[in-house]
């Protein structure tokens, strides 16, 4: 099953795809349709309801407000070499705020504030099912199902202290989408995909999620020591080698380029580099 | 005026309070009263409703669900000498989870997983308006108040990875509360309060809030060039020194000791310290 959250007459509702058809659930987005219980998606496989064509659905982020986003830093031994690092013993993890998500085919803002904004394709999954101290061996039950990040990054920002943080969470920069994925679709265990990313038609970014240091099974349980995991709680699992700040010389995105991010069996997120408008200070 | 979240039949409730009495408003929490618009504080002070000795009352988390929670690291001198690390240009921001607040009684849940738990006092603030691209001389106008927070840390998580996220957001550790006080009754400008961390009745930190590096007004300025702060949300503005991780020997938290934060002017928390119960698998 493929699950998105659409905007329509001015605001949102989770939608199911089937073919080339988006049909409208009743519930405000994704992340409602995932709090509603655990039998959503049995509700949401069964539900009719008005429809849209897939080719005119306009899709806001996937899930708009979650409880949690995490992060993994430093994910694939590509990644971590460019970036000078060492391979890490246990998961780097931090956080991204909701006002940095936008759509599938939202624009990126380029903040006033920097000109070295850079990208991250990640596989994105998002939770299904309270997890709490969940062992890695059950950890895959409560995944919801699979989606497409661009982690994007202001890279100065996230150099100007120890902390990721400031760097990852500027405002409308973060693509998620642009469906939900079950992982019944995708095989058993960990997904297998290939991930890429391009920009203008350029590849920067090419590899498989079967490359990620810690998987997802791992990823989820391992958080779940710490926190109460909860539906609709959306995880990026880390980026591939290919960044434009681990090249030489260094490439950052500029107005007008197109960003583009995918994985196969997913979908893609497509996304053109708008510069921040600034409102006169409130 | 000082205002709170009340536990309260079953639920919560925002609650002003009048001398001894909380008077219960018409709004779930805190939160939500900040969120129902710009004149929450008129309609704050104006309203009459049902009424519970504050001597009885059962303090609930400031705001249960703020849609960011900020912390700052390395933002007192003090700490940051015990910490060996070096003074900084830029605020280090890090953020904590909802599922890590608790109520000004509440008891700090003691993880399975750490024997490493410290205590960080801290001034908290409440965001009262949106704020973007706020000037710093222009800020504190956005501030609804501020409260006590204990920034409770799982050291050797927080020390796994570069990032700190993990060690501060463990589930039930992070006393706020138990009342925001609105920046009128604490005279102009930044606050210069005495901070206090007691436990089991032995002073551990002392300082003023006057000596934080980064001040309220640059905090929230900054945090606005990054993303849209929001009603309701919360920031930490970093603990003194003295925490137990600095000590020699170190000193941790342990079952049975009770913390006290406490900031003159604003209140007291007063926490029990009580190791995790861990459910079983699910």
């Amino acid at each position: 099953m493929r699950l998105a959250t659409i905007r329509h007459q001015g605001t949102t509702r989770a939608a199911r795809l089937d073919g080339e058809t988006y049909v409208l659930l009743p519930h405000a987005d994704l992340g409602a349709l995932l709090a509603s219980g655990e039998d959503w998606a049995a509700r949401a496989a069964a539900e009719d309801g008005e429809r849209v064509a897939a080719a005119e659905a306009d899709h806001a982020t996937l899930v708009p407000h979650p409880n949690k986003i995490i992060c993994l830093g430093l994910n694939y031994a590509s990644h971590i070499r460019e970036m000078g690092r060492d391979l890490p013993a246990y998961p780097t993890l931090f956080a991204k705020y909701d006002g940095a998500l936008i759509g599938a085919g939202d624009p990126v803002t380029l903040p006033v504030v920097s000109d070295r904004v850079d990208w991250e394709a990640e596989l994105g999954f998002v939770v299904g099912r309270t997890a709490r101290h969940v062992p890695r061996e059950k950890a895959l039950d409560h995944v919801a199902g699979y989606t497409v990040i661009n982690d994007v990054t202001v890279r100065d920002y996230q150099r100007r202290t120890r902390e990721f943080l400031s760097g990852k969470t500027f405002e409308a920069t973060t693509p998620v989408g642009p469906v939900l994925v079950t992982p019944d679709e995708l095989g058993p265990g960990e997904p297998d995909l290939e991930i890429r990313c391009e920009v203008d038609g350029t590849v920067m970014q090419r590899a498989r999620t079967s490359d990620l240091l810690f998987g997802v099974a791992e990823i989820l349980s391992y958080v779940s020591e710490i926190i109460t995991l909860l539906p609709g709680d959306l995880i990026a699992t880390g980026t591939p080698g290919g960044v434009g700040d681990g090249r030489d010389p260094k490439v950052f995105l500029r107005p007008g380029q197109v960003l583009r991010t995918s994985i196969e069996g997913i979908g893609e997120l497509r996304n053109t580099c708008v510069p921040e408008a600034v409102p006169p200070a409130a």
